[in-house]
């Protein structure tokens, strides 16, 4: 039993696809975070299900530890193979299977990513809504449990995930859910292995929910005094049932960020960006009375537009948020941090986050989805500095504990990963028990992305 | 080791709360369906969390099922302890603990039902949208995954339950998910439990997303040539945005059932009963555009209103189907069924259910949940003649394989329970070994609500 036997059987498994060469390993074994260069013992590139089920039978047989990997997104060190052994790239299970328009849903292989499903529904008239910003690929969105932008309208990947086909940690394949809208047919192991990190299996199939694209989109921004004000608005705004489908605030560094960026100018102050979909007469009334709602909470003007260049505009602001907020300050790197709260105590979680990072001496604007109670802080360290990143880890840990302090979770979409697995007793408690029970109960020899979510053993 | 054992210790735990007498065992041994009569040997009526976990504690030691009860309205026997033991009845848990209108949630006591949140969150502009017709109490929901006619637009018990107490069955209480409306951290444990039909543990607290009241409802009715044009009207109408709070149909059957009980003269025809929630200028745009919609494929004029009194009157036909159905024919007993395919598979799956039906000799109106692809067939058997009742669980059964066959599951919203035990090994393949794994996992001794779900050893 050991990792060399295994990887010379999965070498005859799938020739050239099992890569043991140094610029292969170390791509696997960097992330998207502070996390330390970490490369497997090899990457395979399996083509189909079969192959999955193969290369897992013989890791099961020899002990060897395997690891999923999709687009390398992650923000928490998702797919670093800790313990060693197999990293599983999805890159060349890539289809889009199939579409079914009329049951607007569609069954695509793990490898595909987000905009690439999208690029091929153009012609049908719907699209995939979950938007996490990266091109992520829709297994690893399974499996962190992705959301986004337009979660406040369209869920994130816990509802838009109608079945999965799973390989188990002893090669078995399983297919969860049925294409049904609902079903009462015993437990979810869609929800159970949605957000599972690949600690239960791997994905080799997913079926997913689609949504008619909008007739129609207006979308608009404002200034507020201050994040109570704007909190209260939303909340007011979703009680009313108007139907935002993104609502993305930013605070006054992040629009400061913002203005310098794209020159565009905002006041340094914070701001909601928000968005409606529908038929051209309703998209207008939302508007007009979000408008006449964030008047009353001592809101700037509220400009919006349902015409495409200026939606554009607005949103390329938000969607290059990130490289904004780098280039405020020259040469840096990025610790981004992931809390999200009841929205009754969203202000308060933001503005005592502001205040711990202003004395921290880093800069760190925040931005976030207010309709989901999540926001995130984009520390930046100089990474010539390596105390900067301590002092980065320390704000982060803080919010997350800030954040069960306050009813919330110390990760609303980025995951557990490597980051969060400090908060996983003081979040659940007893519960952490009881998923380390399901995990031995599925992968009693602990191979799939050892390291990860449960308790150490 | 016994059950008599364990009752005695759970006498000295709650006195005059654990029942032996006749009556009680009765009641509690019926269901709403034809499932025998099926008596514990105890009855137990719990106050708080403390006492479930002491009564489950000592069944542990003593090997003494324990099977929870909420109001007693499943049709598929779930609440019969089928191996004997304990039942635990949650009637004195029913206290709403905490509505939170800022955030928009509530945490309720199981036994609460769902009418009787509703009449306590009146004063508070919210309501508990998920109805499945019966007054069910919300444990009893969520561990049966209900839904009902508002699943279209608010989901179903997954998609709103936040979070639960669950008491497992060593006795462990655990806390699933959090008050933030998202989270990415580890095992999704509440949708685990949520259609776990008690086989995993006695919920014994939930957090609830409530809604805003809307501020205007339109509803209307119309009349098709035959299902699929009603069906493809509703594809159309889903893939246009148009947002529908209820779209239920009936077969041309009930519609003659709801014409002979209520006077309200319907044709002998398929209809849509549609409601939309919003604005006062939304709900009539929605309403328009729907009626649109519907005469392009062959209805009869759509008739709606915004007006309380009218809607209420279209709505008591639906609420009263039930009975109008039970009506139509003198002293019979019904057996409802429950199957759900993806939408483009409904009509054909409703016409094969009607075909069959007639060639059965027995009466059995449709009507159903279209959005959701779910609909039941309402089999009205003499209780003079146990052939019926054979001929009946025949048509159910044939409904369950056809629903496999087009894709979708055995049972949309009833649940397991007892009825559609014989169906999980064809919906689910060797996903159902990893239910029966987990439930191994979490309960070895089997004595949580022995019976149901998993494969029995």
């Amino acid at each position: 039993m050991s990792i060399a036997t295994a990887l010379d059987a999965i070498a005859l498994l799938l020739g050239e696809r099992l890569s043991r060469s140094k610029s292969e390993l170390t791509a696997h074994g960097r992330s998207e975070s502070y996390f330390p260069l970490t490369p497997p013992d090899a990457v395979a590139y399996p083509e189909s299900t079969e192959e999955v089920q193969a290369l897992v039978a013989i890791c099961a047989e020899h002990g060897c530890p395997v690891t999923g990997w999709g687009a390398g997104t992650s923000l928490e060190g998702h797919g670093l193979a800790v313990r060693g052994g197999v990293v599983v790239d999805f890159t060349r299970m890539n289809k889009v299977l199939e579409i079914r328009p009329t049951d607007m849903d569609v069954t695509v292989q793990p490898g595909v990513t987000r905009e690439a499903l999208n690029e091929e529904l153009r012609a049908t008239g719907l699209f995939f809504p979950v938007d996490p910003g990266a091109n992520a690929s829709l297994g690893g969105m399974a499996m962190t449990r992705a959301s986004g932008t337009t979660t406040v309208r369209y869920g994130t990947m816990r509802d838009n995930v109608l079945g999965l086909q799973v390989v188990l940690a002893d090669g078995r394949v399983i297919r969860t859910g049925t294409r049904a809208r609902k079903s009462a047919a015993g437990y979810d192991l869609t929800a159970l292995m949605v957000g599972s990190e690949g600690t239960l299996g791997l994905v080799t199939e997913l079926t997913l929910r689609l949504y008619g694209v909008p007739e129609a989109t207006s979308a608009g921004i404002c200034a507020f005094p201050d994040m109570g004000s704007a909190v209260t608005a939303v909340m007011e705004v979703i009680q009313m049932g108007i139907p935002m489908a993104r609502i993305e605030f930013v605070d006054d560094a992040t629009a400061r960020a913002f203005t310098a960026y794209s020159g565009m100018e905002m006041a340094e102050a914070p701001h909601l960006l928000v968005e409606f979909h529908g038929s051209p007469e309703s998209v207008a009334q939302d508007a007009e009375r979000f408008g006449e709602i964030v008047a009353d909470h001592g809101a700037s003007p509220f400009r919006w537009s349902a015409r495409e260049e200026e939606r554009r505009a607005l949103w390329a602001l938000r969607h290059n948020g990130y490289y904004a907020i780098l280039a405020a300050r020259k040469g840096s790197r990025a610790v981004v941090t992931d809390m999200c709260v009841p929205i009754s105590q969203l202000a308060r979680a933001v503005e005592e986050t502001q205040a711990d990072i202003a004395a921290s001496g880093i800069p760190g604007p925040i931005l976030g989805h207010v309709g989901d109670g999540n926001f995130h802080a984009v520390l930046l360290v100089d990474p010539e500095q390596p105390a900067e990143l301590e002092t980065a880890k320390r704000l982060s840990h803080r919010m997350a504990e800030r954040a069960l302090a306050l009813g919330g979770t110390c990760t609303g979409e980025h995951g557990v990963g490597q980051g969060k697995m400090g908060f996983m007793e003081a979040e659940h408690g007893a519960g952490w028990d009881v998923m380390g029970e399901i995990k031995r109960a599925l992968d009693p020899q602990g191979l799939m992305n050892p390291g990860k979510l449960v308790r150490q053993g």
